[in-house]
């Protein structure tokens, strides 16, 4: 057995460049959800007890740079989902803008081994790295899909999930 | 340049296996959220003028099984979301079972380099394999997003987004 044989029984399916892609795809999108969203709905307008949309996004920008940081080596931070800047919409999208920036830089610093390693997300999370970001994404999408719905019922069209 | 060489630079970030393991995962949390939803209301209940959970579903098996059997290399179908038996909770669960085989199978016939092939999905969507894989479990985690805030609104309590 050579690094040949292994690579045609475990064949590439995705890149880390096209994950990465993929996911601020998918950060494009939420983003343009916040903007869509009217400030004063953001922490005050729910459905079915549920969280307001803001406080689902203070809990986007917890996970995404900070849990790309933790790995691409750093030590594990706990969730902060209590973000001052991000109680406005203008700050909320501040936020946004610089997590997209390190969410570039800390993936550059990711080894090309690491996707197949475990870990211990927020010192708490355990699984491999790839089905960490896959709970990243998805976490993201969720909500996102909830955000969605409170638009609607406010009289406000989201914008399409599928232009990414 | 060699394949090993190709090999190194594009590191294996996650399997086909593992592809279609965490698409079965999601899906069968999504079998749980329709087995929560009251059958009455599967067709009946909205929210902001969005479609009904029923409808969605219909969707989700519309694209599933039939998707991955193009990609598997079978002739592009036309999307059909109009499916008698899923009038019922049980006909549309009985459906879902049917799928969760008919994916297995089908995947086990997708060839290991089709991934970064080209498709048009359903004779329609264009896209790299891998890419038209994540959009069909991002659409449907998605709508199954939307799907909670329905049943929270109803006052039943959904799943766990994490139990998969």
């Amino acid at each position: 057995m050579n690094t040949t044989v292994k690579a045609t029984t475990s064949p590439i399916v995705i890149t880390p460049a096209e994950l990465l892609a993929h996911w601020q795809g998918h950060r494009d999108l939420t983003r343009r959800v916040i903007e869509a969203f009217p400030e004063e709905q953001l922490y005050t307008y729910s459905l079915g007890g549920m969280r307001p949309f803001g406080e689902m996004v203070q809990e986007l920008l917890a996970i995404a740079a900070p849990g790309t940081k933790q790995i691409a080596g750093e030590p594990a931070e706990e969730l902060n989902e209590h973000l001052e800047q991000a109680k406005t919409k203008a700050g909320m999208l501040a936020l946004w803008d610089e997590s997209t920036e390190e969410l570039n830089r800390y993936w550059a610093q990711i080894p090309e081994e690491r996707f197949r390693e475990r870990i211990l997300a927020f010192g708490q999370y355990e699984g491999t790295v790839w089905s960490t970001i896959l709970y990243f994404i998805d976490n993201e999408i969720h909500h996102r899909g909830q955000g969605y719905v409170y638009l609607r019922t406010l009289g406000i069209e989201p914008p399409q999930f599928w232009d990414r």
